[in-house]
């Protein structure tokens, strides 16, 4: 069943320690397969060095799990409250990398600080609230989900334009329109709250990116007017 | 004599070069057989390169070498001060590993701020006192397994729960229930205080997690209602 | 065409994901020659892994593609402006490198505080300004390679004793006798910035360095004194 | 001439870019053969990848060479001077590395603060003054070696106790027995530099180590009450 699939989330699965974004097994990647409203995700606790396609588990948008013979990541119903709610996300990732988690400890929005954020994300990436002690005990991984999906409402946010997010006290989660995608906006993120630091460290008052600049980077890669790469 | 043991605990010790928590010589990693009362540790300033298995010490939990053509670690009586005193521990790793060696040096406790550390410390890790004057002269290496015991037994904590501490002015020791365990909770304890010291660069003003998200965090992962990973 | 020279910038290229540089395709290097009046860079958006070279692109001073299957670097139009106004330059070098990146990103100047900086740039690496809305609208890339331009006129700089700027906001450009020669001095700007970050966190009173060191740290290695090196 | 030497001081070099102490050819290793008088140094800006055991330098302590086909490093004056004033040392390192030159250009000595600093250096590692334009003038390199001589004397220093300084807006000098040792002094100088720094900036006000600590740790690695290692 999607074997396709899953082979392709186990090797975004891999991208994880190999781009530095995680020890041991502190993240998942999952992808969706639209027409049969699935996804699939990386088993939970499973060493990377004995993990295979094969160990991938298969779920549904409600956090049931339909294939596999080992546990799903325990963080999966939140990448199934993120497919349910957002049809146009393909990919999700979630790590402890630790520049996105610092801030995420620091229970700061990370603003646009430079082109490299502007390239990929257009505009400020927020960080969501802690939940409450009554959120937690009706559903932890759950309840996660729908407070990521609060903050996107509340805040006006479109999920495609701004790609991931901050969890106050935990870490990053970023999304894409496939696995690989996903993944890439991870190590962007790891990036652009490693710059911002260091910014902020050597010149407290330095400025957010001008709209204008801001539109024009995140503009030239993305949209109907976009001259970045080749296509 | 005890030769599995050894080949484990030799292993064990290349991961601290491996996992980037030493350089040189400047960490060990012992695991005890609870059965004979022994425990097995890394030889003295010996070289990671050529170190084999059978270089390993056997010592007692008096510090007493019962087997080895070479001294054991200088740190061997820290060791087993904390095999004899919790008869829970199964392996000690002590590093000289950079964040958690500066905040030894800056003698603060981590606190737990996020679930980074929520996942393998239920609550702060404590920073250890100086020895003083006379203590040192008594015994250094000795009366410093003293001081861990008397900073958890003061403070009321477990060491199952909590299995690490800081040496102010030296560096972390961690345990677990075996040689692999200590290792990963060394990794562990470096990241956080690396992540929880970039979180108040970024933000003094940082708070701890709320009690019930490390309650959560912890909890989803030990004890008899984990549900992390595959058993 | 220029096959050489395609293979030398292809392989400049390879350095940056190599020196710690670049992420992705976060960079591009060119180098021009001088006779024909064109220089060759790298494409746009293309993975290093696949990335050959003969998928380099040879362009005009005016911003024209000459040769080339592929689209050019978009940051092509401020090579081009830097190669028709600085006739003693020979490649161009642009990363996102953190260190250097997060600099930019502050819109603070590079002071001289060592001579690791001594021994590559003769005094202060200048921060350029933001582009205006008007400027960004009139054309980015090239508007951009003009306010390099002015930076270094208003403030009477020599771009071959100073071989690199930051542009406020986004990142680093250097440049160089050749595209090798430009990649050393990114790897020596990003060394620098990571340097002088430190320094100033350690000290915010920390001095630049005396007038005389820097000119006896920067003549050591260049101009018709120099006594570094083998030539 | 001194074939075993010059293999020596070889393989000593190509630990500086092994252990990250180094960028392209900044830095450079000495050791002396105390019976001839002389000293054997790797020559001036040659590439690592390309350089040879016949290509390092022979020198005696005037400054003057007396063997070899290349120009020696253009701090070998330095080197000279350092071994001619100090009959006990053996083998000499200068790096830029990041930290120790950070602090260099911080103008500040690095404390004792912890034991990873007192296993190695016993006391403070002092930060030399800049030198005055009069010295720069009468040989900059040779006066920088009479500088480091000024600044343990002044101080009563035992160069053998401590064995390196920083060099004010430079970076490190260290030495040892031999040249092997002296590399492996700069490694723990990166290191406790690096560690030392993250300290003060967690807390401003943590302490040195007590003079007892310090004592201890030096103690029981050094001399001939020295109880660590094998021997």
């Amino acid at each position: 069943m999607l074997e396709e699939l899953k082979e392709k989330v186990f090797q975004a699965n891999l991208e994880l320690p190999k781009r530095d974004l995680i020890k041991y097994t502190w993240g998942n990647v999952s992808q969706v397969d639209r027409e049969s409203g699935l996804f699939v995700i990386k088993p939970s606790g499973v060493d990377y060095d004995v993990m295979t396609a094969d160990d991938m588990v298969v779920c549904d948008f409600d956090g049931n799990v339909v294939e596999g013979n080992l546990r799903p990541s325990s963080d999966m119903p939140t990448h199934a409250v993120l497919y349910k709610t957002y049809p146009e996300i393909g990919g999700i990732v979630h790590t402890h990398s630790p520049w996105a988690a610092s801030w995420a400890q620091s229970g700061l929005d990370v603003p646009a600080m430079g082109t490299t954020h502007a390239d990929t994300f257009y505009g400020t990436v927020p960080c969501a609230r802690f939940l409450s002690k009554e959120e937690l005990d009706a559903g932890y991984e759950h309840e996660t989900g729908n407070v990521i999906v609060e903050t996107f409402t509340k805040r006006g946010l479109d999920p495609v334009a701004v790609p991931g997010i901050l969890l106050q006290g935990h870490g990053p989660f970023t999304w894409g329109k496939d696995a690989d995608d996903a993944v890439m906006h991870a190590v962007v993120l790891e990036e652009v709250c490693r710059m911002n630091a260091i910014t902020r460290f050597l010149n407290p008052f330095a400025p957010e990116l001008p709209q204008y600049v801001l539109d024009k980077h995140y503009l030239r890669k993305h949209g109907k007017n976009a001259y970045y790469g080749q296509k």
